[in-house]
């Protein structure tokens, strides 16, 4: 890794950081290539176990699918969701020529923490500064190859990696994940003002954990309380991109590390709309941070 | 706040830092008084959104129900959820002689930082060491008065704040939170480890969103898959303090603020277990670090 340097990177219209050092040295940042990957998308909520992972690894799977190259970085550094999800273990390599991530079977380039611990049960206990930089390196130092997407699995919490995400990386746009419950709400909101505050295009929300059909008698549950998706994505002026169940299948797979293997309706109505959504926001607009 | 100093503490045996620097100036340890504080009792999981911070809330709601006298620290800087669950609001206040805590109806003193932002939809953004620097303000700079327990409402990840609360904080024992997921799991056993690596006494698991008793049918559903707490316990060799469902009263009280009314017979099994196990691991240690 590059030894750390003043603030550099090629936004200069970045905004200013809002507090802190800039992290990533300049060797770093130097090294992404921003020019190869079409858009890129943070995925996040702000509150930890709505389903950011799971929906970063279903979306993903299903833009695979119709065609797209897309690739997944896991900023969840100290809690990686990602590896577990679609069955990849590490270690990740570099050949002198920059980290090459893991892949799905199904080609989606993956980099994630997990992959430099010796078990997946080894806790990565590291302090802000450490995290920061290598979240700056996981998309600086990797090669990426040509994507239509990079998803940016972020991390529950509003303190340095969001911080890092939106100050150095150029992302075009953010999707936001909540579950039926005010709580969620609450907290999907704050991160969706750190977001605007930092000049991040907002490009929809999904509501995740939605309602369960009883797999008895069908009836339709909802087990953590009323939709309050709507009037969140009304207050903020955005698209509800979609609103998914509770599906004991996806636990299923998610367990079985095979969750990139599920395929329904809503899932592909999700993919639709997110694609909507980043063509809207990206018109005429070739990087935005 | 006191201006930053040298490492100190009234915990000479404390096992030495693993990375960073001690957060925490002396002029903030100082005023520590754990003399006041029978037992310190960290609430975490790794995983977001579990419901560790459901499980302390209901805990404590109970333990008070029963006479004890009991504070919750909400150590989730960047996504407290305390306030929200029991229907507090700030702001905090200081006539000099510390911080005062907020308090519910029933008598439970409770600091979080939601009581120090505007309202309720403002994010904290702070980088880690403000958010260690904050911890230690909230344990050592409060009034917390003479208590049988204080609740540790810990944020996850296994970064800054568990590790400055881990070192810095005289906490008898931890107690864990899962869902069924494979996943949850995985990353409560890396929140356990973390703790064991620093001599933090593991008191048992508590498993949320067990299951769902379909309010129509009531057949019994496995909404995120058959349970594992079994399993995870039995490797660590520390009980199973309790297996919550999906209750959707439990939702609705925590939507408006009331999730301390909630009582129910798995609530008081949780709390006896709870007595049980502190009793255990603290019996003749009577400052554990």
């Amino acid at each position: 890794m590059a030894a750390p340097g003043p603030p550099a990177g090629p936004h200069p219209t970045s905004p200013p950081p809002t507090g802190g050092a800039r992290p990533g040295g300049r060797g770093v940042l130097q090294r992404m290539d921003k020019g190869r990957i079409r858009r890129i998308v943070a995925v996040g909520s702000g509150k930890g176990g709505v389903g950011k992972s799971s929906v970063t690894a279903l979306l993903a799977a299903e833009l695979r699918r119709r065609g797209r190259t897309v690739g997944i970085l896991d900023a969840d550094i100290t809690g990686p969701s990602i590896p577990k999800l679609l069955g990849l273990t590490g270690p990740l390599t570099d050949r002198g020529e920059g980290i090459e991530p893991a892949a799905t079977a199904s080609g989606i380039p993956v980099v994630s923490s997990q992959f430099m611990v010796e078990d997946e049960q080894t806790p990565v206990i590291w302090r802000g500064p450490l995290v920061t930089r290598l979240i700056t390196q996981f998309f600086g130092g990797v090669n990426w190859g040509a994507l239509d997407y990079l998803l940016l699995d972020m991390p529950p919490g509003t303190s340095d990696v969001p911080l890092t995400v939106f100050q150095t990386i150029p992302i075009d746009g953010m999707v936001f994940v909540l579950t039926p419950q005010d709580l969620a709400a609450l907290i999907v909101k704050k991160a969706m003002n750190m977001a605007r505050d930092l000049h991040v295009p907002l490009l929809g929300v999904v509501e995740n954990m939605a309602y369960l059909d009883c797999p008895h008698c069908h009836t339709r549950i909802a087990a953590f309380g009323p939709s309050r998706v709507g009037s969140v994505a009304e207050q903020y002026g955005i698209p509800v991109l979609a609103r998914l169940p509770i599906a004991p299948p996806v636990s299923e797979l998610a367990d079985a590390g095979r969750l990139g293997e599920y395929a329904a309706p809503e899932i592909a109505a999700l993919a639709d709309a997110f694609e909507r959504a980043v063509a809207d926001v990206t018109q005429g607009t070739p990087t935005v941070l």
